[in-house]
């Protein structure tokens, strides 16, 4: 396998990050990435199978957390809400990386290849969180429909924490997607002024404007 | 653009089935295809851009189905109930074509690169969803939750559509999936015994199992 190089990932991440800021996805190789963080090309294939992969290096990682933090969830835990808890326990991870995170998201909206990867690796999690939810005893179907949900509020919270100005973390957009989410499907239009929690999701929500 | 083919389209879908089905689909050309349906390979590109699309022609038609439903709902109807009112209006179009789903699901499911597209054919329908939701009103953040919280419901519905033996169509198992959707997010954990209503979706649900 080659000798040891200390924080290649890291390196190579890095490397790949200036490199697509500086002259575009496009026109970045995986040579100069290699070359960029003094590595070969062959240390980069033996961390990435392709240069997209570079930008989701974290997608296992993230999904072994929630799968996990699915199936230690206290058993009483309503299905929902055990998806919601696994989400914010991802909070701590993403603050590291909000720089990171800022620069890498305009890239993947710009390309289709990234967009796609990135809907590949959503759904691969979709399924993971729907069988861990299934070693819990949730019915296959409501364990997928559970999931899909997940992934809703998934890409509500990360999509506003990319965004937000006043730096909540991503568990507080969790919250705030989750009681969207509650009102929207009791029925309620949610006008852009209704309140939301800012702390805590209350128990159960209610319809405010019908 | 050649001489006009009567039905070409519809020639080549079904040829391309009949081909998949008896030789599967990885071992199918494009070349193959077009001769089986007694046309030209450039007849073919005419119509699809690749040989996964004839997989995929429809989704235009369904994606500008629900755009339509979406903005033509009456006014005082809540997003969600516009939207599953909308994926329901799909029903007749999709009764028409379960034998070519039945057919069709399995050679998805089997390969990742028809898996690939779609999901992409999923999220731009989300956004076509989400975009139409915001010509109604709705603000950008909740239109596209509630766009999301739309592709949960309808991949539900699909799933479990293919799946019946007792043949209920479509809508009845979009109403279902949304119904389930409700308790889900009330924070029932929806025990497959759960009664779920078999035609019209409660204004309201409850929470019954906790």
């Amino acid at each position: 396998m080659g000798r040891w190089e200390p924080n290649a990932l890291e390196r190579l991440q890095d490397a790949a990050m200036q490199l697509f800021q500086e002259r575009g996805y496009d026109r970045t190789t995986v040579e100069e990435i290699a070359a960029r963080a003094g590595l070969t090309e062959r240390t980069f294939f033996r961390y990435f199978a392709d240069k997209r992969e570079v930008l989701f290096s974290r997608s296992k990682e993230l999904e072994a957390l929630i799968v996990n933090a699915i199936a230690d969830a206290p058993k009483e835990m309503a299905p929902i809400d055990v998806v919601a808890a696994a989400l914010e326990a991802l909070s701590p991870g993403f603050e590291e990386r909000r720089a990171h995170a800022a620069k890498r998201q305009p890239l993947i909206l710009a390309h289709a290849e990234l967009r796609e990867r990135e809907l590949i690796k959503l759904a691969s999690l979709a399924s993971a969180m729907a069988e861990s939810l299934r070693g819990r005893g949730v019915e296959k179907t409501v364990a997928n429909l559970v999931a899909e949900a997940g992934i809703a509020i998934f890409k509500s919270a990360f999509e506003r924490w990319v965004e937000d100005t006043k730096k909540h973390e991503l568990a507080h957009h969790v919250r705030v997607a989750l009681a969207e989410l509650r009102l929207i499907t009791a029925g309620a239009s949610v006008a852009p002024s209704s309140p939301l929690p800012t702390r805590k999701v209350p128990r159960r929500s209610r319809s405010t404007s019908r």
